[in-house]
């Protein structure tokens, strides 16, 4: 997926201090100078016929947004020199959102789950320095909403009138890649429904369109399935650390009316511990000790993927599961199998021995029966590399693949002709630089050190060391947030801003992204954040983010 | 100061995975593995003859601590195992808390604010396996509430029922440093008053008593000192973000209620550009560029310590805070001073030619003109670690020195005769490991990487490489917070419970404190800081929390 860019920056830099507040940057935009407010009647019409209630919904949210975000001008003065332009400027009283005339009408819910790369996020938004109506044109609810996302961030507040100095606007918009993600793991420490809501709430307002969902791991297992229910009935921490299935529809409904496609990962077959407390006899070395000897952390614990009636049990979960997430892709992971753990399973040594399969041809009939069930369920298969680079299993060509371990592996894997998803943990692990976590080892540090900065993650080169073939098989990327040391209490303050920054670096393309600039529009996202509801933290003293430039390095 | 432990350990580390959450350790501590359950009755008896009103206020804490944390046991069935062991457990009708009969009666906030070194923070308490009344004594209200803190950790809370395990228990207390504090940045970002109150009574939860309040720098100066307010009118980041004198005196009397003496920092002579707002010709090289010629960070701008108008309003100042802040100490700053701001400073040069002083001259001059108000306003000064190894300037001998470069400059202070905080970067900077914030700079990396964990902090030597003298001058230490990526969206999470173990390490004292054991009761002041609205962090994913032990490097 080579990004297609239709570049009509023409205005940007040069009006850089009061850059109308956009992230991510669209592809094309040019702005004026001159003032315009909103009328204290503004209304969106919707000029679309039969359109879906989800359309309304993300209108209405919209227009609250504009009048409750109240946010203002991030430079001395937060735009009191402004007074003197808004109390002359024109009124704009409207946007008139429609889709192109042969648009079907769709609800933006059904097209957020649509096949990846038949989604169309593009739309073009005009506001005209007359006051007449502005103008928002889509070839899908999809685009609406994403235009309408611009669109409350083209204004800002002071003293009653919410405004831009900048008509007239004229932007064209679509993402670079497909694939714009975040990656959240619920089971090292679960989080409440009301957490994925905020988080899948920020997330759309930088047109992030796909949640990973790392819901299960070997610690906790909070997420009940039909027919499974035992699973989290013995796995989850506590009975109000489940999310039950109408939780799971709730989420994946809230997260379509957002644009956003939410692909659960159950991971398998390492990262299964907890299996062990419904069903121990399916699982190898359960909580064996020092668990160093058979897992990357603790505890210890993976499936027996030898035993026929694991591979079933596994291939009847992923039945299950794909029944309740609506999404094309399902992840089965893949990643950190510790042979060591089988090599010390009598069982699985047993079943080896008497079928006379290597481990590793286990692990492809694993891999067939749970991918064969994704098949018949419609879904296509995501896992992370080790499955392609570590391991020698039968994986359909449309495998999508995780790049987690190092940046430097996307080239082997698309090597193999495997579409694949940034994940890489030397850029985008947002857990990395905070210690280690392991008790008893005063000296740890985090694995992954250091702490990736949203500058890291922004200036990263999604097609470096690819030809170009290879790179089409780019689908984008994404920001991962593992929970060991997270919770709750700091979800939004270790995730945002930062994740933000691979959410306009797949949007907007690396061709248009400039750490330099990024910085004043960066400090926009976090403060209307705030203003939204959502801890994202200062990326530096107010001082710095009233005076866009003037901290620079060199300045 | 050395450490004068009492050491009577007894029981602690047999009974490992029920032992009370006690933070800090008591430096004497016996406990059995009788149930004890608080009744629905149970009161605190203040047996103290005109007890002070804050000395009440601290026990009806306490007692809606006692029901409201509701913290239930960090064990796996959270305390469900416990079920008959409560519903058979005798009742604790009363806790009776008096003063030795010697002592005089004051209030908590008057100690508070006593000399350091004369602080009796002792106490003993004792709790009978029969059920007969518990008993808390001091020689001080100060040290009442030093016991009741400890009291309330006491307990768990399942079902109903708030009880512990472990009667009968016997504590005799006292912290082996009299110093242990955290500071905290609100000039870089501003923090509500609501905050600076949440974080006083997380401090004194783990019995920290120096609240270290580094008020203004360069970048914003949100304090309004009588006489001198236009500084915060011109300084501060707006009307809203002004700590008034009655804000102040609240924080104080906050503050001092919970046993903690607040120490105010005005920086200087660096670290004032903001000051030029209001007195541009006080202040050398303000916001001239490049700032890094003349500055560590943006804005670049220094006071005029050569002129006499300078040194005079420096002066008169101090004076003027000290009236503000009851507390014996008062930071004058002295970090960081850039030589280049005052090599190109045309009216520092002219004022050095004309009295044919050097710039260390004039620094003398200044600081002891500084010193001399805090002198004359009855206030010991403090000072970063350069006034005493960088520049030759007069200290009387009671000056605190921090040292906050590197631990390894400890020795060098130490041996120059100065008490000494420790409050090195290497340790104790809690901003350390996020990433550079400078703009423009997509490789910086944190200055003082990497992030410094609890148990680097921990586990830190009060005393290394110094002799048993030299010693005698360590007052303790503390935690810091920078707070050019933190505010109050990220207060609680970067500080809590990584804080804690400064406040562990010196009321304990190194001798008593193992990295290991630490951990299970350093989650319990996570969870039970939360249960109490403050959002420390997960150090672990809850499966670890529950099992302690259980994920230690080796286990």
């Amino acid at each position: 997926m080579v990004p297609k860019l239709t570049f009509a920056f023409v205005t940007v830099l040069a009006t850089f201090s009061s850059v109308d507040a956009l992230w991510p940057l669209p592809t094309s935009l040019s702005t004026g100078s001159t003032a315009l407010r909103l009328t204290p009647q503004f209304d969106i019409q919707v000029d679309v016929k039969g359109a879906p209630s989800d359309l309304y919904e993300a209108v209405a949210r919209t227009k609250t947004y504009l009048w409750t975000d109240k946010l203002e001008r991030l430079v001395v003065g937060r735009g009191s020199e402004d007074a003197t332009a808004i109390s002359n400027a024109k009124y704009l009283s409207s946007l008139t959102i429609s889709l192109a005339d042969s648009a079907e009408v769709r609800s933006i819910s059904e097209e957020a789950v649509d096949e990846l790369e038949s989604r169309d996020d593009s739309y073009t938004l005009s506001i005209p320095e007359t006051g007449s109506d502005a103008v928002l044109k889509a070839n899908s609810t999809l685009g609406l909403f994403r235009g309408l996302t611009t669109f409350s961030q083209l204004f800002y507040y002071y003293n009653g009138e919410v405004y831009t100095l900048e008509a007239p606007i004229q932007i064209t918009d679509k993402p670079a890649y497909p694939y714009r993600g975040f990656m959240l793991d619920t089971s090292r420490n679960y989080f409440p429904v009301s957490d994925l809501e905020r988080t899948l709430d920020a997330m759309s307002w930088v047109k992030i369109n796909n949640f990973h969902w790392h819901v299960v791991d070997s610690q906790s297992f909070p997420l009940q399935i039909p027919g499974f229910t035992d699973l989290a009935e013995k796995g989850a921490y506590s009975a109000s650390s489940i999310y039950s299935p109408s939780d799971v529809a709730h989420i994946i409904s809230y997260a379509a009316a957002r644009g956003i496609d939410v692909i659960v990962e159950i991971d398998t077959p390492g990262h299964t511990a907890i299996i062990s407390e419904a069903h121990p006899e399916y699982v190898a070395c359960a909580g064996s000790t020092p668990w160093a000897s058979s897992a990357n952390e603790p505890p210890a614990g993976q499936l027996r993927f030898t035993e026929p009636v694991v591979v079933n049990f596994t291939a009847d979960l992923f039945t299950a599961v794909s029944k309740m997430f609506p999404s094309k892709f399902v992840s089965t992971g893949g990643d950190e199998l510790n042979v060591n753990c089988y090599d010390q399973d009598s069982v699985t040594q047993g079943t080896l021995n008497k079928t006379g399969q290597t481990l590793e041809q286990a692990l492809d009939s694993f891999t067939q029966a749970t991918h064969g069930a994704l098949a018949k369920a419609g879904k296509t298969p995501v896992v992370w590399e080790e499955m392609v680079l570590d391991h020698n299993v039968t994986l359909s060509n449309d495998t999508v693949v995780m790049v987690w371990i190092s940046s430097e592996n996307v080239a082997a894997v698309a090597q193999k002709g495997f579409k694949v998803v940034h994940s890489a943990s030397d850029y985008f692990y947002l857990d990395c630089g905070a210690g280690g976590w392991v008790g008893s080892y005063p000296a740890g540090n985090s694995w992954c050190d250091p702490f990736k900065t949203w500058q890291r993650s922004y200036t990263f080169d999604p097609t470096a060391n690819l030809t170009a073939d290879e790179s089409k098989l780019i689908l984008g990327g994404q920001h991962l947030l593992w929970t060991e040391q997270s919770g709750p209490e700091n979800l939004d303050p270790v995730v945002w801003p930062r994740a933000a920054s691979s959410a306009e670096l797949f949007w907007t393309g690396p061709a248009l992204t400039n750490v330099t600039t990024a910085l004043p529009r960066l400090h926009d996202v976090a403060f209307r954040m705030r203003q939204r509801g959502v801890n994202a933290i200062s990326l530096q003293p107010l001082w710095c983010a009233l005076r866009p430039g003037v901290c620079d390095l060199t300045a």
